[in-house]
């Protein structure tokens, strides 16, 4: 097992939990609070705290997670998909355990970018 | 110069284009549509298609891939940020070539999933 943390609460998913996929330092499981018809969660076994960290992996371990991503999506029944990392707490990031979201299944795919953002957020110097 | 098509904007980008920041492989680029204040794609040289094909990168690009991701962020000076990729036509991929999204420098990031989502979107079996 590689490096984990007592006090991480995906650490412990990691070792104790019910997967959706799982092989090769990588688990997958369903969002406890899904925000779309099926949304999922990747989690590299190896603690690392952000995706800022993410040299921390080796080629080998990038590469599989990359692959591991993408066979999860396939597996749960997804071709057309979102993969999102949020990474900080100014992102919304709320478990300090790098993971990866993968949100489909319904019409919400089909938007680049949420309305909300592409309106309310942009500072007037760039509202054009 | 690896594998590159004839008929892709982003292969054309990648040759000739103003870019953020460069190095080994990847390109990063202002989006010509920004929908956050920051707002930068990432383009691998080599094309493939889609994020369902990640496998055909070798795990020092897949490394790298993730490295430059995470150091073009901080290069834009994010230091929270959302990362996305959007799998297909049916999740908002417009141009055929694999691109990172970086969006973030405004409050949007603090949504880890858009309100859009959350609410319009579930199927009743799953609004709960």
């Amino acid at each position: 097992m590689p490096k984990q943390r007592d006090d991480c609460l995906f650490c412990s998913i990691v070792r104790n939990g019910a997967y959706v996929h799982k092989a090769n330092g990588f688990v997958a499981i369903n969002d406890i609070n899904p925000l779309a018809p099926v949304h999922v969660l990747v989690l590299p076994e190896r603690h690392v705290d952000t995706f800022r960290e993410v040299s921390e992996f080796n080629a080998r371990e990038a590469k599989r997670m990359l692959e591991f991503v993408a066979e999860t999506a396939e597996k749960v029944g997804l071709t057309d998909y979102r993969v999102q990392v949020n990474v900080g707490a100014g992102a919304g990031q709320t478990v300090f355990h790098l993971h990866w979201h993968i949100l489909g299944g319904g019409p919400e795919a089909s938007v680049e970018v949420p309305a909300a953002v592409a309106t309310a957020e942009i500072p007037d110097e760039l509202d054009r």
